[in-house]
């Protein structure tokens, strides 16, 4: 049995072009007509990036060009990130985002060190996280962190004086998986940059529960950034209260009409972006989840619907849907590299770094 | 206590002369009077290597004369891997064969992102290899990989689109292992790259159960392909039907006579390569091991005779044998980094990285 | 909730200046009016470092003041370490140990190949250390090991034929971590590289058991190389003889005044230098400890006593003292980086790689 898909050119030094089942929206179309401020990225200079509250609609869209420039363009023969070391502290272990973040660098010649595991750290017997921010300052310079409590980032930023990426705070926040989500979103639909016409506004369905899910929480509260061209998000969630007070009060300021329901079937119909989720991952136990929380061959989906997933994924999302033009789920995935390479060259202040011929600026 | 026995020198930018105990044939014997034909290696480009049975003799051959390059020249100054990232999956752990890959990728100035064991993956939690697949799509250009079950090759090609390196799969195969034993045995007797007369064909003996041992099995199948060399095989394995009907079928097409015995002083005084393993090592099991699965001092080994083992080993094979020139073993581990090498650099398509001058071709 | 305390300059390839809680000394001062000699530092060319003992006055004062020109002095441009591959063996797991090594290799573009936990090795099954010697001749050209066992160090030099860097073995060693400790010391008075007066002689406090602490051990050994600038070292342990035979008889030879004493308190007012440790880290149990081995806001410190902790710490170092003038441990961690770099410049022999303007030779 031999892979025959796929032939690398000689000359190809690093990427592989994106070519996957699903819809591949060319990441081009995000740059067309349009430039990249790079005055609104360098407020990124030096900073952390730990919660979706930092970002305004403008940075969002301005880190999602500079990834979609990342994504069309042959940026790392200037290696932008060379000399610069990454620390990957994932005290909370996972595979996909760890590596997402890790290719994110290499390929930009940068290095890692790394923690892929804390059950056998001395956070395990029992270090504080001020301490470890401390030894973090002497080994990196910037560090990737998740960690299964929502409070390590606080802990760790009492002595970290270098920039730190959250990678998932316990129930907190995810924020640079809501970029890969808005980035596949605007390649999706470039129009969502400016302003929709009443008509064209889109209903956002959000399968999971904000307050209790760091993921959903980042991408809800990223999503209402949009507010102006969102006409309504329908939360499905098995729970009375998915939002809590402070999410609930969000959204209720931002004017957009919310729905709760359990079942996905009852709006599924009319949702044009369907975020899914494994709610069966909260903690490590796999409960079997009914049709209510699931998309399959049966779901009545809109026809120009597109659906996103974080990943991993266990029933909710039927692979039957992997090959048809629903799926934005893959490039979401792919594209999340390039978010993340975006924020490494605007904290780690490298834009002279890039080729300037390349960069489409005012 | 101090170690002595090295000198850097300040000119050697990588590698350290293999100075060690047992044989150390030299891998420019394999070149003598003969060029390497990048034709044949040509046919490797794109491709997976996930089965001896992708190989014929003539492909044997041209690989292990490129690591026979590889590891009598310095190439590594022209960094043929540049820019390439290599993703070492071991869902199942094993440091012996991760560190011989990434120390072969490195060598050659690629790039490593690894996983070094599956407990915390997601692929624990029940995600599909499937999905696992489309991730390594997004991070790397290569994929080599380890796992507990035979199927998983099949599972991530549903979806992986970018070369894989099978590094053992459950009961399946092992392919860079087979040609780190071949390119052993054949720096040991080169004539074995043509034909040899009557009188001089080996006698093959293999301790373990090809039909559920990978390395044994893929072993097997290589050492078939050299069938008009090979006199006699004789399999040492305690069970009634080591080869199982595909591979007892092939060995009589092959028309190599083949002796079962549960004894290996049975034949060992005739066995010119004896290919040893852990039979304990058959899952995490350690079982107390005979002097009819065991090579020591008191083993009649023939004059000439050499010995094989992919490591790491138990009690089987004791370290009396190290210090004589019966011991190809350690040759065998050392060689393992250049046969994956030369994989990586067919695979990539990075020929033209190499220096030229330095290539026999015809 | 934003990180506004680091500002990275464009220029800056790789290092953030040390600024941190505590004392700050700047390295530069123990190159002040001094030179480096190349030809003490050439002692360790091919050398392994495996124990305090190989160390006398003058190369421990040679490597800490290299240590200091590499902390001062931009060296990475000049790339000192490539091609070159460590191998991080960490069989007994240290997060903070290896990433101080892995940071200080990557700094200077040497690579890295990892075990980061020795459970799921080789090594776990009974793997020998013999063999896995062997294996990383194939792998790499210097090796960092850290190991449970004592007799680790012995058994894998048996055919370990590359460097070793000891960083802890068992109850043994842990040379690296001395190195950094009195890299720290000499940085606060560096003074202690001549001859002090009588009454300029310090009082060094030592928390834990030379016996079973391998850290403590080493220090301990190390200072007695300095012992003309030593008055007196007091012990605090909860056992009755702390130091074994062996040490007690170094102890007297070297005709420093020994005081063994179970309560800190008793001693406190007059240590100059107090090396704190985890007692409750012998093992893997956690014991509540009294304030007889805690140094808190009520400890009757010296004026200008510092404090010294290889970390990680539980209870026994009250962060309220982070931020006075006692805290040297930061910089005792911030400064092990440029130890350990020191060590591999002058073990594998890359002096010529440093740029020659830049180093302070007689």
């Amino acid at each position: 049995m031999v892979n025959e898909k796929f032939s690398p050119d000689e000359e190809s030094l690093d990427r592989n072009p994106m070519v996957s089942d699903g819809l591949n929206p060319d990441p081009e179309t995000l740059l067309k007509e349009d430039t990249i401020n790079m005055d609104v990225l360098k407020k990124l200079v030096g900073q952390s990036v730990l919660s979706v509250d930092q970002f305004d609609k403008e940075l969002v869209l301005e880190v999602c060009k500079f990834a979609a420039l990342l994504e069309s363009t042959e940026i790392a023969k200037s290696h932008p990130l060379d000399g610069k070391i990454i620390v990957t502290a994932f005290f909370e272990a996972s595979t996909r985002t760890r590596l997402s973040f890790e290719s994110a660098v290499l390929r930009l010649d940068g290095k890692i060190i790394s923690i892929s595991d804390g059950k056998s750290t001395g956070q395990a017997k029992g270090e504080s996280l001020n301490d470890i921010g401390e030894m973090f300052n002497a080994y990196g310079d910037c560090v990737v962190m998740r960690h299964t409590e929502t409070s390590a980032v606080e802990e760790i930023l009492t002595h970290l004086r270098i920039p730190l990426i959250n990678a998932g705070n316990g129930s907190g926040e995810h924020p640079t998986q809501s970029l890969a989500d808005w980035f596949a979103i605007l390649k999706w639909k470039p129009e969502l940059k400016g302003q929709l016409k009443a008509e064209n506004k889109i209903h956002l369905g959000i399968l999971g529960t904000p307050g209790s899910m760091r993921a959903v929480n980042s991408f809800l509260r990223m999503s209402l950034l949009f507010k102006d061209n969102i006409k309504q998000i329908s939360i499905i969630s098995e729970m009375a209260d998915p939002l809590g007070e402070e999410l609930t009060n969000k959204v209720k300021e931002s004017g957009i009409t919310i729905h709760i329901t359990n079942d996905v079937n009852e709006v599924v119909e009319d949702l044009d972006v369907i975020y899914m989720n494994s709610i069966a991952f909260l903690g490590d136990s796999y409960k079997s989840l009914d049709s209510r929380f699931k998309l399959d061959s049966h779901t009545k989906l809109k026809d120009d619907a597109v659906v996103l997933h974080p990943l991993a994924r266990l029933d909710e999302l039927d692979p039957i849907l992997d090959d048809t033009h629903h799926n934005l789920y893959f490039t979401q995935a792919h594209g999340a590299v390039f978010v993340r390479q975006a924020l490494f060259i605007s904290v780690l202040n490298r834009f002279n770094k890039l080729p300037k011929e390349k960069i489409p600026t005012a």
